[in-house]
């Protein structure tokens, strides 16, 4: 069992899709990695930023999930991140409409005492000097380091970018921004490119099409797990990369092998994820139903070739 | 082994990629599915029509690759069904240039006395009144009638289609098809809703994010494999279709779970026609390439999980 620290924000969104809209409700992507990886009972701990407005009971949420929220500091007289997104008809695509920055703006990342020494670091999308002010505080070298990042970083931090996933062992990235770091279409050479950036593991995220995993010309494929409905796509990135993370922390195995069952963990989560508004979903999941999920991950994908 | 009927177009096209271009190739839905099905030594017969300038060199390359000619109908005043196409940049949408009908205008297609009691019928895209009319000729009802049509019939024949539909065993069919014919965006309820209308077996084709088969709230996933580069798309849906229904027909077991391993076989199938422009890349394929490239699907898709 290794420790796993996450960096990324707690946040306020507010949600509008073909089936109906939320008010302010919780969400940030350490809050759905860490409620995703807490399914593996490891130690995590969130290192964030909220404001004096951020209610104690989400904070005891994480803390019930036995994420430490030790390292999510409390600006009192600040505002906590707000997003506010809707999305299209056919629910992959969406237009942000608000996007207030607030307590997010001078954060000053500081990773506890305690977890400075964990094996595997979860950097969430934030800007990536605030990611690499992470790595640079560990005591050791994390055995792995998962970086997840977005277009609008590309756009305005690129140098930032490219140093901090320098020192990362794994990206994780939607397919439409794989192509933009890389300049290729083909997600096969997307990947070797980027694999050349310095990640050896390449996790190339298509939503409703599952997701790629590149190591050494090798290749993995896990598929979404075909739904009736998706009721609301915030958050599936993360609880991926939460799924993925904490499976791998938990296991302590690094290996590709081991890497394409995290992977399918991930899946498995994010497929979770998208049943209900926001983090609703999350907030009880059990082992039962996790297990009862990979199970049809496994009807989904596996069959029987005798090759002669 | 069971006798496999293919009815479909044997045609020119002309087809233009960001890799090049080329002249008058051969084509048509009959053709791939032939030299797909082909793979397996299944005794296949085309039933298609062709006009007086189709070269003989043509209809001897089916028949080199043991497939049955008798039912292709030589129009000698006519002129060859042709299409021509231009994919854009990103490979995934196309337009048709030109489609003159010529000697299909007035098809009547004429099964082989020897292959009316084929047990398994695979009906390509065309008029699904033609689709029907081939049915129709069957001495008896094949153990297995597969489907394939696309949006053009579902926008001018729409009742003819729905009455063919629901004489069939198994329908193909792209996602966006999918969606049209059925009304709904989710493709769970959209293959429940189209199964209602007939075909106990709904195969979705999503193209570069792989294919699902559904059956009675199954469903199993082959991915397209993760290609460096997609020459020419042309003709993957009905090499897809070729590789289902040849395996099928070869190992006659019509079962579900022997359906996942053909939807294998025809990605597999798939993935080679998209290396070369046409049919170049199906012409000589060797049974040694077909097993490599299944052993890379296994590695693609499978993994473990031990649910404690």
């Amino acid at each position: 069992m290794s420790k796993l620290v996450i960096v990324g924000t707690v946040a306020f969104d507010a949600i509008e899709t073909p089936f109906g809209k939320t008010d302010k409700i919780l969400g940030g992507a350490a809050t759905y990695i860490g409620l995703s990886a807490s399914n593996f009972n490891v130690d995590s701990a969130a290192v964030s930023v909220v404001g004096g407005d951020f209610p104690q009971e989400y904070l005891d949420l994480l803390k019930n999930r036995n994420v430490d929220i030790e390292g999510i500091e409390i600006v009192k007289e600040g505002k906590t991140f707000f997003w506010s997104g809707k999305y299209h008809n056919d629910m992959n695509s969406r237009d942000t409409l608000v996007t207030e920055l607030n307590v997010l703006e001078h954060f000053n990342p500081v990773v506890p005492e305690n977890y400075k020494d964990a094996d595997v670091v979860m950097l969430g999308n934030l800007h990536p000097a605030v990611q690499q002010g992470v790595l640079d505080q560990m005591s050791k070298k994390p055995k792995l380091a998962i970086l997840d990042t977005m277009n609008f970083w590309m756009d305005i931090a690129l140098d930032d970018l490219l140093s901090v996933i320098k020192n990362v062992d794994v990206i994780t990235i939607n397919d439409e921004e794989a192509r933009q770091l890389s300049g290729e279409y083909s997600l096969v050479v997307a990947a070797r490119k980027i694999h050349e950036m310095g990640p050896k593991y390449v996790v190339i995220k298509k939503g409703e099409h599952g997701a790629l995993l590149f190591h050494n010309g090798n290749v993995f494929y896990a598929p979404a797990l075909p739904l009736e409905e998706v009721f609301d796509p915030t958050g599936a990135g993360d609880t991926f990369a939460g799924g993925f993370a904490g499976y791998l922390a938990k296991t302590g195995d690094f290996s590709f092998e081991n890497m394409k069952t995290a992977v399918i963990y991930g899946s498995t989560l994010a497929s979770f994820c998208v049943e209900k508004f926001g983090t609703e979903r999350m907030q009880n999941l059990t082992d039962k139903e996790i297990y009862k999920r990979l199970d049809q991950f496994k009807s989904l994908t596996q069959f029987d070739i005798e090759l002669t």
